[in-house]
């Protein structure tokens, strides 16, 4: 790795780790990361530490995932993704997932966080509200 | 409203958005918001539109619900912040919220789309990656 790929700003990094990802190139997305990265999962209170464990939970992860970005907002040393992700045929239910990425000093992404919620139902204690909202 | 606070950054608005929110301070909370804001909760396919609803949604939205600050990132134009959310007592558990905020050209909100995560156990799929996970 040069230099200037150390150099280059987190969003761009991020947007790397994501195409990578999705295009299964392990090597490069394995440039994306610090050695000592942490991923934090809060729904199910997991952590990861490292850069060879997190690779290997990615590409052993099981199911044929497919993933679209829907928002990146980035500011030094920060970014935040919104993808969709779907597994399996075309057309299957997306699922949402959000993740917030900090970077180390040479731009590689020091820990991710990230956030899967699931579809729900309106509840019923905020039903005297339901005139407010439209179904979509 | 002056000029001044009409021309002020995003981010600063989202601030004052939660801390006017967590403070049931409904004419300043107002005050952040486009009068045709777009509010999206995604994971019931339910969407409010326009200020008055809006504010009436949160008004009387049940329970004694406090919200902290965990992450803030911002760029021009856009906005994400990353809540915790306790509902009554003190100690209670607590919940992640994750809110996507764009802004209007007066520097008001325009839309929000924001996620409830829930909390879920590791899934039976994926108990080949058990090793590299710790919880927490």
């Amino acid at each position: 790795m040069t230099d200037t790929t150390r150099t280059t700003d987190l969003r761009e990094t991020v947007e790397r780790f994501w195409a990578t990802a999705e295009a299964r190139d392990w090597d490069a997305f394995a440039d994306t990361l610090a050695d000592d990265v942490v991923y934090t999962l809060p729904q199910t209170r997991e952590r990861i530490s490292g850069k060879e464990r997190f690779v290997r939970f990615n590409r052993e992860y099981p199911s044929d995932w497919h993933l679209r970005m829907e928002r990146v907002v980035a500011e030094p040393g920060q970014v935040v993704t919104w993808l969709r992700f779907s597994v399996g045929f075309e057309g299957a239910e997306e699922m949402h997932a959000l993740s917030f990425f900090t970077g180390d000093e040479k731009g590689n992404i020091a820990t991710m966080t990230d956030f899967w919620p699931e579809p729900y139902e309106p509840p019923a204690s905020r039903n005297h509200l339901r005139e407010l909202t439209e179904r979509y």
